[in-house]
C-alpha cells in the first residue's frame, strides 16, 4: 500500500469518524493517511483558523513528520454564534438536548458547520477553510456521524447529517470541502517544489 | 508607594472587575499590584489548573518578570459543570438569558464558582484554588461584578453576586480564596527563600 502512496501524512485526531470521513478523499487522492491521537494543543479562541494553525504547529514540533489536524465548530446564527469553536465542549456538557433547549421558541433555524484544514509537510504549510450552511432541525435525527450532526440539516438536502452514509456527507460538508482544497493544494505544490 | 512594596508582581487580565478584586487583597499584603492586558494563551481543556498554569508559563516566557494570572470558572451541576472553563466565550455568546433558559424547569440549582491562581516570581511558582459554592438564581439580580455574578448566589447569602460591593463579595468568592492563599504562600516562600 506504502507504495502507491504519493505521500504519508499523519492525521492528528482520536475521532475515528474524523478519520474515516477524511480517509476516503485521502484514498481519492494517493494520499496515505495514519490516525495518530497527538497532543491536545488547542488554544481558546473565536477563531478556528488560530486554533488550527497552533495545533498544528505545537504538534510539529513533537512529530517533525508531514502531518494535518482539522478543527471544526458549528455556529448558530441566533445563539451568536454558539458553540462554535467549543462545540466539542458544549457537546459533552449540555449536548444535542441543550441546544435543542436554547433553540426552543427560536424562528431562525440557520447555521453554519465550518472546517478548518492545516496541513504541515516541510517546505509546504497549508491553511484551508470549508463552510456549509444549512438549518438546526427541531429534534434529532439519525444516528450516523458524530456530534451535532443529528441536528444539523445542510442546504440542498432535507437530511440531517446523522442520516447520511460517510460518501452522502461529503457532498455537502465543511470538513470534505476544506479537505478536497487542501489536498489539492497540496499535490500541487509538492509537483511544484519538486521541480 | 513603590517603597512600600514587599513585591511587585504583574497581574495579567484585561478585566478591570478582577483587577479591582484582586488590588484589594494584594494591598492588605504589601503586594503592589500592576495590571497587565499581557498574551492571551488560553488552551482549550476541561482543567482550570492546565489552563492557568500553561497561560502563566507562555506569558512568563515573554515578560520575564513576577507575574499571576487567574481563570475561573462556573460550573452548574445540572449541565454536566458547562459552561465551566469557557464561561467567558458563553457569556459573549448565549450570556445570562442562555444559561437561564438551560436552567428553566430544572430544580437542582446548586452550581460553583472555581478559580485558579497561578504566580510565577523565580524562583517562586505557585498554583492555588479558591472554591465557593451556591446556587443559580431564577432570574438575574444586581449590577456590580461582571460575567455571570447576576445569577450567583453564594452560600451563606441570599444576595447574588452582582448585589454585593467587592468588599462583601471578596468576603465569599472563589477569587478571593485562591488569591489570599497564593499571596500568603507567596510571602511566606519568600522570606524562606531569602534566608
Amino acid at each position: 500500500m506504502t507504495g502507491t502512496c504519493k505521500l504519508k501524512l499523519y492525521f492528528i485526531t482520536s475521532n475515528k469518524h474524523k478519520y474515516m470521513e477524511v480517509l476516503r478523499i485521502a484514498e481519492k487522492y494517493g494520499i496515505c493517511l495514519e490516525m495518530m491521537p497527538g497532543m491536545k494543543f488547542e488554544i481558546q479562541s473565536d477563531s478556528l483558523e488560530e486554533i488550527s494553525i497552533y495545533s498544528a504547529i505545537e504538534n510539529y514540533k513533537v512529530l517533525r513528520k508531514p502531518l494535518m489536524v482539522e478543527d471544526a465548530g458549528l455556529f448558530i446564527k441566533a445563539l451568536n454564534g454558539f458553540p462554535g469553536p467549543y462545540s466539542s465542549y458544549v457537546y459533552k456538557t449540555i449536548g444535542i438536548n441543550g441546544i435543542l433547549k436554547l433553540m426552543e421558541g427560536v424562528e431562525d433555524r440557520r447555521a453554519y458547520f465550518m472546517s478548518v484544514v492545516t496541513i504541515i509537510a516541510e517546505p509546504i504549510f497549508i491553511v484551508e477553510k470549508g463552510l456549509v450552511n444549512g438549518l438546526i432541525s427541531n429534534e434529532p435525527r439519525g444516528s450516523f456521524g458524530f456530534g451535532f450532526d443529528p441536528i444539523f440539516i445542510p442546504e440542498g438536502s432535507t437530511k440531517t447529517f446523522a442520516e447520511m452514509t460517510v460518501e452522502e456527507k461529503n457532498k455537502y460538508s465543511h470538513r470534505a470541502k476544506a479537505v478536497e482544497k487542501a489536498f489539492k493544494r497540496l499535490l500541487q505544490l509538492k509537483d511544484v517544489v519538486k521541480t
